[in-house]
């Protein structure tokens, strides 16, 4: 696998951040709305947890990927604004966190839409990367967002490091400019054994069965894929939700993590957008991939 | 993060029982009451894990807050009343341990009422705080304490430390007393992590999908909680059921968690009602939290 | 707590077994059947588990209990004539393992007095101790163990030790001999914590959720368990079944815990017959249990 | 248990690979097509599973049995050519990876005859194993598995070693050759603790819970099982999917766990078609296992 990452490197690690808040207990389940605690335990992430890891970030010299729904831009702008002014990137993560494979292709591009009006209008941002709210890509979005400019996703589970995704139907359209541009996303994979979402998430009949990890119990998972995924030269990426990771005792935790990965030898920290940007440079050859 | 506890505290941490006992599994399934071992189940609470959790506290020299479903205390009259007379607080927790969210506004009134006449009449205590059954706070219900002269609320999860939590359309009743107190609740949050609930219970087919952690793994996930929240100056507010670390081994690691907690300097253990008046007593300003 | 056990003993211990095979996923889905590989993983209990614990029990000189429903007696005779031919106890676990609190009075009747027949016909033996399917009692079932004479049952989970449990309406009839053997019957409580189904048991659309203990996790907690009990004088009782820790992982770690518990000064290590007629010769005053 | 291994062994061990692929999640629940990440995750085992398990067991000197749903090597015909490549041994694991007991008769012979052909003409290979998907055999399976000349079953969970299990009906036919090979298959003995599905599978609302184990809790499970079984004499089966254990991290630490078996002395690590053919040289009395 020599040759991939950028020169001195052998691998690669994301800090990514999926800043739900309430969009990620409301999308067909508006009922939710309805219970304080519920909306309350969503709030802490733009409230408590996005300051907090911001400053965990800088203090590890880390530059992250933040995914935002346009909901949670709408009710905590400044937070959105704030997370733009430290430098990091700005992804796309639907308006309220709507499940693409459970809409229809017009509901799914109403979705996308949205969200990119609000990212604009309240962060001034145009996100090239978009994630899947539930990682649950449908099998329309690829060609909508390459429609609509898209660099890369970051929904998928199929390999270990960034490729570019072939985009059916595109090749034939000439209102798209540049020849692979038009053809392929690239695609950075991410898996649920990378997710604080089983770690620590536990929400009476919403989600959860009950077990909450320690934050050493998340963080002992998470770097033995990180230590697989070094050696094999691979991509780690990492999703944290700030409502999650945000506690106190997750977010030291979590800077422990910070410091061994920024600290170890040939990985190439960087927000997903670089990461991108420098596997489209590669000039792969896209990969198919056939509905079923 | 100075200023805000008592001088020389870095931050406050709180031990609270919520006394279900069998309420909290007969609300909205009331067949469980034919279970003669579920029952049993919830009657160790208070015919067994409160007496021996009174005894850990006057070990530790620990006041507590118990909060107690009015039920509880009509069929357990005698617990309750060793509880006030062990010098703890009582809060309320409804009457049969009613969900809020799940009730109508009329529903709600009379799960309140019901509870605090109970509780005057059978333990000659006036609550001055609440804890949503079931964690789980209505918007109404705010208003609805503040009405009852309630000083505090502890089921909301959005933040690390107590605030002022602004009540909608209270400011401009001329009935209640006072500015401030008029028109805003103390909210002392709580969290998943810190409740013993998804660390112990299972009961078929009413909660718990079967993982039972050992003592030792719940005290490592609160102390972790506890490292967290007194580095930040926060307020670490465990709650724990008594017919679950009732238990002896539990009871016993819980107590190896309160004099390691006791012993750690700067920190002020104190009952929800002592760290509610010290809140008031800070003069914040209200927080506004709007519903979706 | 002195003064409760037999003189030189601080605490007691059992080790029970609950012989379930095929009849613990067969009533109330007897189409569970058709699942030729759920009926193999129940019937390794009988074939397999118990002769490799019958063997571990006598290695560390322990006399234990089994509860046997009726129609693993039925299917597996020669297994049940060989553990009561080394000695130990049979107790009463239903016919089909059916769960008493959703079964009507008479369906109770039936299910009690066909568990007897079997029992007598095929092992010879007439059971002093009942324990409930799915650890359900019902309300019913203390006075309809009593008129058959039953000494003790074990499927509550209100105390630490044994108590009489007063049955209500059976005082005022003479058909029973004797006073308070007419009126209470010993309960021995359990409790999910001391149970290897939570543990161990992994069947898809049957029962839990994937998680699936090591050995060593199991014994942990089951330990922290008797420490906690022995400390305070109280008695504790396993249950384990043979389909699930007859495995020999989990045969080996038992037998650990069996010595370990052997070794420890002051327990007495009894089959729940003993500590039940050690219960009875104590004269205590009956509790009286309210339904609600 | 002298006597039933090769000379110089005292127990056996096998690897063997679940490649199910799309085809897991898909039999029954055709809809879960629609869900791109979900397709990719299980996509991940013949793209990048498969390729870094072969290096695995190549590293090992370990020659492993691989069971290949007829999707999976329709979809991916290269992959199943590199594992018979390499000497592997394929295995029969249904054509859409069908619950046999969840169907008739009829669909059971389709789905079994689809999946002979399918490996016969993609692979050129005509297994002589089978595994139920899903590990659910049904009643009916065994006999149609005789007719088709299988010699070996391993989907039951009844004994800690290989067996005879005897096939109703088939004696008495004279259209298969051989006494005892037409009345028996050879039975190779799985069970849950021994899958990594349980340790590591998350797919929301199609599988888990949401606990996902490290590799090292999952190889201490799998270690404990293998510690035991080679006591007692037995044959220890682990059962992987290359879309879960094929993960860096993962597979780095199943490669531990192979130089730990590989280096034990005593243990005769071999393909089942091996274990298989070994026990059928004994002469075994089968077993008659009655339906309910």
């Amino acid at each position: 696998m020599t040759g991939f990452w950028p020169a001195g490197h052998q691998s690669a690690a994301a800090f990514t951040f999926d800043v739900d808040a309430e969009s990620a207990v409301l999308w067909g389940a508006p009922e939710n709305a309805r219970r304080m605690s519920v909306m309350s335990h969503q709030a802490y992430g733009p409230l408590v947890g996005v300051p907090r890891i911001l400053s965990l970030l800088a203090d590890h010299g880390i530059t992250a990927t933040f995914f935002v729904p346009g909901f949670t831009a709408e009710r905590y702008p400044q937070v959105v604004r704030e997370i733009v002014a430290a430098g990091h990137e700005i992804g796309h993560h639907g308006y309220l966190h709507e499940q693409p494979s459970a809409q229809s292709r017009d509901e799914q591009i109403a979705a996308l839409d949205r969200g990119l009006d609000v990212l604009a209008e309240i962060a001034g941002v145009r996100p090239v990367g978009y994630r899947a709210p539930m990682w649950d890509l449908s099998w329309e979005l690829p060609e909508l967002l390459l429609e609509r400019g898209f660099l890369y996703d970051s929904s998928l589970m199929d390999a270990d490091r960034p490729y570019e995704l072939a985009v059916a139907g595109t090749p034939s359209s000439s209102a798209t400019s540049g020849a692979q541009a038009a053809s392929s996303l690239v695609e950075i994979p991410i898996q649920w054994a990378l997710d604080d979402w089983e770690q620590y998430c536990y929400l009476p009949d919403i989600s959860g069965a009950g077990y909450i990890a320690t934050p050493e119990q998340a963080r002992a998972l998470w770097e033995a894929e990180f230590d697989g995924l070094h050696e094999v030269g691979g991509c780690w990426v990492l999703t944290n939700h700030p409502f999650l990771s945000g506690r106190p005792a997750r977010a030291a935790s979590l800077g422990r993590l910070m410091a061994r990965i920024v600290a170890t030898p040939g990985v190439w920290v960087a927000p997903l957008r670089e990461i991108a940007e420098h596997t489209r440079s590669l000039g792969l050859e896209p990969r198919s991939v056939q509905p079923i």
